[in-house]
């Protein structure tokens, strides 16, 4: 497998990207990385390190794009940057996979104009692993699509269903929308027609479920437009480190709070560990053809490494194969994917029953 | 003052909210509380308690809202339920503001179908205190809205900013619009287009902020739509529960990590005193004729005991009049809430600088 990994993106690059790549090259035997971005600064930096040489290349690019840019202006006037570069290499079928864990809007905008939208697929979709109390959870769309119509969110459900199923090896995996209220009445426009078409599809959907429940586990795949998914995400973060700053200022009051903090320091540590981003490995970009894997930009070189490893992961069990197949099924079975005005559609539930999506797979 | 108490709205009701009743009658003088609900039940409740006998008095209500009921079917069927009644007492100028731990969709639309909306209110919002780092921002609207347009957010953010400087003492609050990136152009429809309109607003528009800076106190007052805000609130409930469950089963795997949970205890105790919902007394209806405060369902007898302190504060800095006065302000002075079409305007943000909304409250 040939990934290409734009060394340039993220807020510790080039340092972390290829550190990285060459503890992943070093660590899997089957993963070749192509590191795009200034030739000259690259193979400084790769002087000192140690790595089998045949499977770490470089291919140049003259710019970077900084986190100001837009999409659109970075589509127009950066044409060899690294994110740019590396996702020509997937283009043209010299690499399989690309990684990046620069400007997130970026790289999608790129991806999707270049690799194109899968067959079937209206709008692709960011799916990122979440933690939950017994383990983890898919957000899908975590930001890729501020505004959508009712039809996306049950594309997204079936690409995420999809996904999660390849990934963690379980059948049906429970879906569900995020809602202000469990209740099937309960919504805006939005999540009310949504509703309507999960609850018709043959996805295993188990109903709205509310942001206070997402964290216990209650749902594998959890659906929103990308602007709540995006939301989710940032708020999460943001009030994990609030609470333990907070904590850490309590606990810096007292001599005997300092000790108690100083014994839990394991427990703190293996908490952060389950909890961390940087296990997860990135989120792709689900429903384009080929395999664009978004990394935090806060990455580290493990972080790097890891959305190596599953990306790899990914290209073997062909990710794309599968979700092409889940939305052509979907399509084909008398759903509401192919009907026109799809967002007024109510069927019942009963239709589609026997015919489960992740069974008819391969 | 009087205040009206839906007895029987909330998980522990009528235990809690009698005992919080019998609390703050005790405790604040100048407090009266008019208990709505089933007689009997309260009665029996009250017979052990001692309080003063001239401040907290019943009015019988025969029936209860249960939380599988809707707004609709409540309002027209329930026309003797607690919060129904309660919310009556208010209309019929018996009380000067009511307090419900109930169904607060039911709640809401009691008090918008009986109350009214206030002059110059298309949409009436709950504002939501919550913790941050440094002390705490209002959420608005944390529920009312779940489908909103620019022009609502505007209102929410002038409503918003009114209340945070009468409760907070801090003449023009930082106001910031929740979306996806900090930089002018993120956002999805909804929030580009408010965006202008609070840009060329006489508030103290500091611009848009992300999930992950809400907790950090960059802004006091946080604008978005009622389904975001929601979310918003329930997502934190329940990732702060599950952060201190996840780090609990850490420490009981080993005997060092359970005495440093001991010996920490006073510093988590100190923390969820901080972050504690119960300590914050409730989320107002704003923008409605009345005074009308949510609060949590699963209200503690302090919840309500505080709530019921912050409403009486409420009523009494005439925070109705407050927030007319600054809508009605905003409206005169060529603002986009008096033009049709509002959504499309652009204006520049220094049309009305030098005319803070706050300075000209009094």
């Amino acid at each position: 497998m040939i990934i290409a990994l734009d060394a340039m993106g993220g807020d510790n690059a080039p340092k972390v990207t290829i550190e990285g790549a060459v503890e992943s090259v070093n660590r899997y035997n089957d993963v070749s990385i192509i590191l795009v971005g200034d030739e000259e600064v690259i193979r400084k930096r790769l002087r000192s390190k140690s790595y089998p040489k045949d499977r770490l290349s470089i291919r140049h690019a003259s710019q970077v794009v900084d986190m100001q840019e837009t999409p659109t202006r970075a589509l127009r006037h950066k044409r060899d940057s690294s994110i740019r570069v590396a996702v020509e290499l997937v283009r043209d079928a010299e690499a399989g996979a690309v990684v990046s864990a620069g400007h997130s809007g970026v790289a999608l905008a790129t991806s999707l104009t270049l690799l194109k939208k899968a067959p079937g697929v209206d709008r692709p979709a960011i799916a990122a692993f979440m933690p939950t109390l017994k383990g983890r959870f898919l957000l899908i769309d975590a930001g890729a699509n501020v505004d959508c119509k009712p039809i996306n969110l049950l594309q997204f459900a079936i690409m995420g269903s999809a996904y999660y199923s390849a990934v963690m090896g379980i059948l049906a995996p429970k879906v569900a929308l995020i809602s202000i209220g469990e209740e099937d009445s309960k919504g805006n426009d939005l999540t009310k027609e949504a509703f309507k078409l999960l609850k018709a599809s043959n996805l295993n959907f188990v109903g709205n479920i509310e942001g206070k429940d997402i964290f216990l586990g209650a749902a594998d795949v959890v659906v929103c437009d990308g602007f709540i998914g995006n939301t989710t995400l940032k708020i999460s973060e943001g009030l994990a480190e609030v609470i333990f700053r907070m904590l850490k200022e309590e606990i810096s009051n007292s001599y005997v709070g300092k000790l108690g903090y100083f014994l839990m320091k394991p427990a703190f540590r293996s908490f952060k560990k389950n909890t961390d981003y940087a296990e997860y490995g990135g989120a792709p970009l689900l429903g384009i053809n080929g395999t664009c894997i978004i990394c935090h930009g806060r990455s580290s070189s493990k972080a790097i490494r890891n959305a190596i490893k599953v990306t790899n992961q990914l290209v073997k069990v062909n990710i794309n194969k599968i979700i092409s197949d889940a939305l052509l099924t979907a399509a084909g079975s008398d759903s509401p994917l192919t009907v026109a005005g799809a967002d007024s559609i109510e069927r019942s539930s009963n239709d589609m029953q026997g015919q489960g999506l992740i069974e008819g797979q391969d």
